[in-house]
């Protein structure tokens, strides 16, 4: 396939890492770039990156106008996680029959649970002839897409057990407080009753997706609210030292049952006080498969590499709103 | 997905365990039975399963009468390793419109090694309107699909390293038998010259699917002749006590390199000492990913699974001869 041109839309923390990794390989060019924020509009998106690059690429506002000056196959999208806020962007994308892959996490399975959204935007795409996918390492990779890839080999599946173990304190700082790190367990609380701290973005739309995938009708499907993990011992972290009692970090946990058994766990644990970082998938069936990632995939990484990785599936496939158990699997990108 | 209407190509141990399996399933229905063997054509299908039982599938050698009489969208093709053999056959089912799912290790990715007849294959496909794909076990997943699966959330990928550790003494008998179980070392290199015992067969495909998927281009791909593994004690096996100095299975192996650097290690090592059974994959990159699915996948029910899941994916895919790394993930059947 030759170089695909491609427009990053959005350019916060996200934005700026997948540029990064972009200007790395040989399969992309940056052609556009896309911000509202009035303090770095106008400036060319190099000057993001640290260190400071000049790319020619300056931040517009103006996304309809960008798109009708530049051509481009593929914009990455990294506003927001909600299908909602995210809608008209991908709407301006695809009138200007632009394919979209986006880190947008209620994109990433949206038929459950906006099914009225969802149809909008497959309408739209079908329409205009391009493609709009969901993705990132999860929603979209970890905790749904490897985990029914892994039944290929299996005639018969009972129950999906998916666990993400995290060393919280090995990544970055922002993610340290949004785990809960340091917190007192009162304030942990009212944080989450604010919704300050939500967890794990994503976990009901994995479980659609498996669901799905392998045909089960679901009773019911739960995300609870996250757990703390409250520390024994002084332990260090990114936002200093914790002391015993309180919270250095946070349990995601999501589960679905079946004809009144539970059929799926989806759980995301990260602390400071994980020794031993994994990523584990457990198949019950026939024959039951027991899969781990020994120290995990870094989440941002992770993010970054499978959304560029998806670019060239989101170009090839047929027009419409499409899902990761429905592309090729993203091959990591020269 | 209404429930597919199967063919089985091919009566021999695959085709009965296929047989076994879709029985099993709701998504499919056997339709038809092919074979050439005079001691069970005019015998029904089921009378090769154990128990015996009835389906009202008459086995006949007569493929094109069969395909014009029943209504099928898929046929299940085991009957061959070799592309050339099984190409008459692949012909007769295109020219019928019946997409192929085949456990025909050379179809599995023959673009390398046979470019002429995969042109054939692929045209005749596309004239048809239907599908053809090489899968199973091995090649088609653990060694291939997989591994470019786990390269998803990677930046940049320097190596990939697989390793299947299987223990042989719990496999069938014939396993056992082909992997040398029992003999001297002068038995083993007899039949090593002999191509009596090929080791495992695909392991160059799938090198050739992971180049081609990661856009690697390879100095050369080399598949070493399978070395036999000595026992030192005597060990069970199937085939009876072996005793020491005499043969417990073998090691099949396969690199290659490019840039002058090793960057592909393929490894089947399957012998009756094996303690732990494991499949690992090493992938060394941005990040590096150390995946390994513990106690290994049972290759006859692997192969029989993947099959078997491949056939939606093929039905709905574009016409031509597909691989399975560009096919969406095989998901377990209902």
């Amino acid at each position: 396939m030759s170089r695909i041109n491609v427009i990053i839309y959005g350019c916060g923390v996200m934005g700026r890492l997948m540029t990064k990794a972009l200007l790395e390989k040989k399969s992309f060019k940056i052609v556009g770039a896309v911000d509202v924020d009035p303090l770095i509009i106008g400036r060319d998106l190099g000057e993001l990156l640290s260190p400071r690059k000049k790319l020619g690429v300056r931040i517009t506002s103006d996304a309809p106008g960008l798109f009708s000056r530049v051509k481009a196959q593929a914009v990455v999208l990294t506003t927001t996680s909600h299908l909602k806020s995210v809608l008209p962007q991908i709407e301006q994308c695809l009138k200007a029959r632009l394919n979209v892959v986006s880190t947008c996490e209620e994109l990433s399975y949206p038929c459950r649970r906006s099914p009225g959204l969802t149809r909008k935007i497959d309408d739209l795409a079908r329409k205009y002839g391009v493609t709009v996918v969901g993705t990132g390492i999860n929603p979209g990779y970890l905790m749904d897409t490897l985990p029914l890839t892994l039944t290929a080999p299996c005639l018969r599946v009972d129950s999906i057990r998916v666990k993400r173990m995290m060393d919280s304190s090995k990544r970055r700082i922002p993610f340290q407080a949004k785990v809960g790190t340091g917190l007192t367990q009162k304030e942990f609380r009212r944080r989450i009753d604010n919704k300050i701290i939500t967890g794990h973005v994503g976990l009901l739309e994995s479980i659609n997706m498996i669901a799905d995938g392998l045909g089960w009708k679901l009773d019911k499907a739960v995300e609870f609210p996250p757990v703390p993990v409250i520390t024994r011992k002084r332990t260090k972290s990114g936002l200093g030292v914790v002391e015993p009692g309180k919270v250095v970090g946070l349990i995601s946990r999501a589960t679905a049952k079946s004809r009144g058994k539970d059929v799926i766990t989806l759980e995301f644990i990260a602390h400071a006080n994980v020794r031993k970082q994994y990523d584990e998938i457990i198949v019950k069936g026939v024959p039951n498969i027991w899969e781990r990632i020994e120290g995990g995939v870094h989440g941002d990484i992770g993010t970054v590499a499978v959304t560029i990785n998806t670019i060239p599936r989101a170009v090839e496939a047929a027009p419409g709103l499409v899902v990761m158990k429905d592309l090729p699997p993203a091959i990591a990108a020269s």
